[in-house]
């Protein structure tokens, strides 16, 4: 049977986040190289983790811990000097933001005028960042990590591999296919050099 | 003489930001009124305004009382299913919201804080929304209405006239020239068929 070839771009919250990571392994280490592992067997798929996700990556993985196999991932950057988006996406991201902007300082608002009536603490602090950073930040593209993300899928025309659901609400609107974790898994079970030939 | 002819899209601002639309008239109404009739007389100019610039310009100026000359202002809206923009541009618009919604937690961490000890009042909550607003919101594309002349400007390969820094320097980065309230004047008057003839 002829397998399709694909390139898939990877994000680190699948070797993180406990609710995905699972699926590789115990920690973050154990999973990254056991992820590693299976992709050392699978032919036919190609991974590719921009660098700034890498940077990101090794702030929970010592470096020196990770498999040789490593190279077996292209830290391909994405072109952004080359690259173009459609003026609508943009359009919209400002128009979320602008949105989210609004909510954030609606918050603000409360947190001050709740702690006009009764003496606060550290606690009512971290509530105000809690709600702030929900409002603000969930659900979009955050960071320029995450924007790499999705330009390196779009150059590539590859897949990419996230569990952040505001990355994929966002790569969706590009037209790019993202694999959760276990869809990923699924796929270097099926392209393993190993399973093609029990 | 040959004069050049050139394309300008007008911001709302031209007209209601006291510190420009001087030069054209007292009141909002009086400056737009006044600046159609410079155009008029002048040859070799097209204005445009996309439609969502317009339905806030009416929010300052009641509709009735524009003279009927605000037909030679193109309401034209930009193509931006069609348009796109480099990649770049997203990615520093998006590192710098990132930055400004850091600034605005610690903004509103700090009014939560300071209301901890002294009795606040409505003038506190002011201050917050203020203080959040400049951080957030000054020197960046903050609306739909703002991308919409930028958009617009790229397409038509226009100047872009408007008093706002931050549309400015967003702008810029795409390559439009940006013209001032003055240098607005100023082109009508050079562009006047009025004075071509004296």
């Amino acid at each position: 049977m002829k397998k399709k070839t694909v390139n898939v771009v990877l994000d680190t919250n699948l070797f993180i986040n406990p609710d995905c990571r699972f699926l590789f392994g115990k920690t973050p280490e154990e999973a990254l190289n056991n992820f590693l592992e299976l992709l050392s067997q699978a032919k036919g798929i190609t991974c590719y983790m921009p660098p700034s996700i890498y940077e990101e990556l090794i702030k929970f993985i010592n470096e020196e811990k990770i498999s040789d196999k490593f190279l077996l991932i292209d830290k391909k950057p994405p072109s952004k000097y080359e690259l173009s988006v459609p003026a609508i996406f943009l359009y919209e991201f400002i128009e979320e933001m602008r949105g989210r902007i609004n909510k954030g300082l609606r918050i603000a608002e409360k947190h001050s005028r709740k702690n006009l009536q009764d003496a606060g603490d550290q606690e009512k602090i971290k509530a105000l960042r809690n709600e702030y950073r929900v409002a603000l930040r969930e659900g979009i593209i955050d960071s320029k990590e995450d924007f790499d993300l999705v330009l390196l899928a779009k150059e590539l025309n590859a897949w990419l591999a996230t569990s952040d659901n505001g990355l994929i609400k966002w790569a969706h609107k590009l037209g790019i296919t993202c694999l959760s974790a276990r869809e990923l898994k699924t796929a270097l079970d099926a392209h393993s050099a190993k399973k093609a030939n029990t």
